[in-house]
């Protein structure tokens, strides 16, 4: 794996035009400054993973694993420590954005998808800077600690990282990789938790496992009934709501999460945005600051993500694509090392 | 006016079907709780008075003048004060939104055009709840306090009201009846203002008399030369602006403020929305502490609305609405009291 010269060799799992999932050996320059060598021994699988798959971008951004080795500059990690690393690479260190834990920010940040292409989180090992790494807390096993890099960080970061106060009422559309969480931390900080999903079906498991307070389905309804307003409500649908279903269960100043929105425009009534006060936030993952708080808090509370493990092969890499693609994934793919 | 049995008659100007003012007498019930009795000298003419010119309402909600009598609740004002009042009526005072001084979200507020029918500042006289009238600074003249009870007021609290620090750069839409207040406002709270318009017309008038620091002429561009991005967006013309002009200059985390959108829905692209962490914020006029600390500022500063002003009668009425219908208002019609 480390040569005598001090390079690398590890083994990545990129895209490729038609989809399939191939595997490939990297050659890497020997570690240097803050770098640290990781061996992968989880991987969340995150929605956005498919963008990448079909291109040579090595896929995974919710990686968790053990240090093997460090560079020299590298201070507060060492080798045996269990780490995480999701969405950042890295990032200037100086702009006001930099400068004020407002990193996800900076115009220089460098992160998946805009960065090297031979590193993600399946794979062998990876090449990861000291500074983007996390600490994973003892208590949190790593299959757990993998889908909280991306998915935990977004989430978390649309509630703590944007001043839920623990008496408001969240709204929380889908119950899925992203909402399945979102339900949990929420609740967890003291909020009353609203579900809205499509049909009954998720109901029990949202209410009696995640600590929902109140659920309703949605499909097929012009008017959510017997529904007090939120005041935040997180949508983790890939597709926006029919607003007109929501705007009766809106507070005046509800702030509205879109997180996965991705292409073409968002559109709400300008109207009631207006007259209501509504704010519109847009929101990355966390900050790494936020992120150390996210790990931090879900190892307190007991947040645990409801994965389905796969191997962190080939196959198993494209078993679970299949299987988030057609939406039948409870509720998190992890891909396991098989060494 | 005031008859023996404490009724009160005055003359007010509304719209109709046809879109001609008519003025009329109002028969009004004697002052009780806290109401004022309130001689209008002058009223400002808003671009939202478009918006019922073809109805029964009694028109305007810009309004000042002085006190000719008040019920026997009242405290804090008394006959001969000069007195201004805008859009709301009253509020319930006791939810959540006016316990917290965000009493323009209470849900039972009643605001000019879901209120009383006869009461606006079009008008010889009108009844007003002393808890929603405001001083009128004394260095400020009527003329110049009318606008700034709706035009001053909104675009204060965009500005003020949402927490502007004085360091930001802050873009300003279009320079007319809010935006060239918009552009004093911020450039007297230390911001650095950049007016974007659509022809170099107003260039000499918005850098030389109200301050803005930098100008950029819009119409036929499909890129914005030379501008750094601004950390906040005011956007005051009626038609939202087309975003991919303006995405290149919006600072991560910018804040939008569309102020006057009115009809259809408001649309941003999705993810440049996410990925740099844009705000879009709905918001209406002040609150009445921000509406307080904003004469105060006006005041103090000389933040003044340039008017042109016109009698207030049916057919100075009409003139107004006509070249503010034109585009040719500079820039805001004032309506003057005649006796």
């Amino acid at each position: 794996m480390t040569s005598d010269d001090g390079s690398i060799n590890f083994t990545v799992f990129r895209g490729s035009k038609s989809g399939k999932i191939v595997g490939s050996n990297v050659h890497h320059a020997p570690l240097t400054g803050d770098q640290v060598l990781v061996k992968i021994t989880h991987s969340g699988l995150c929605g956005t993973d498919e963008h990448y798959r079909h291109s040579d971008q090595v896929l995974g951004h919710e990686g968790v694993g053990t240090i093997v080795s460090t560079a020299t500059d590298v201070k507060g990690f060492k080798k045996g420590d269990i780490v995480g690393f999701g969405y950042l690479h890295s990032t200037c260190g100086d702009c006001e954005h930099c400068l004020t834990g407002r990193e996800t920010f900076c115009p220089a940040r460098v992160w998946y998808g805009n960065g090297d292409y031979d590193l993600g989180s399946l794979a062998s090992h990876t090449v990861w800077r000291a500074s983007f790494l996390f600490h994973i807390p003892p208590n949190m096993s790593p299959a757990i600690a993998a889908p909280l890099q991306c998915a935990g960080a977004t989430i978390f970061n649309a509630i703590e990282g944007y001043d839920t106060r623990p008496t408001e009422r969240v709204g929380v559309i889908g119950v899925g990789g992203l909402g399945h969480l979102a339900v949990q931390m929420a609740a967890k900080m003291g909020c009353t938790v609203v579900v809205f999903s499509g049909t009954e079906s998720k109901k029990k498991f949202a209410m009696e496992a995640l600590g929902a307070k109140e659920f309703h389905a949605t499909a097929g309804k012009d008017k959510i009934e017997h529904c007090e307003p939120v005041d935040r409500l997180i949508v983790t649908t890939s597709a926006l709501p029919s607003w007109e279903l929501y705007m009766p269960i809106l507070k005046p100043e509800a702030k509205i999460f879109p997180l996965t929105v991705a292409e073409g425009d968002f559109s709400f009534p300008a109207l009631p945005m207006v007259q209501q006060g509504i704010t519109i936030q847009g929101t990355v993952v966390a900050p790494r600051a936020v992120h150390q708080r996210m790990l931090r808090f879900c190892a307190e509370h007991e947040v645990q993500p409801v994965v389905e493990e796969f191997p962190m092969t080939a196959e198993g890499i494209q078993e679970a694509f299949e299987k988030m693609g057609s939406g039948g994934m409870r509720y998190r793919g992890v891909l396991v090392a098989q060494d």
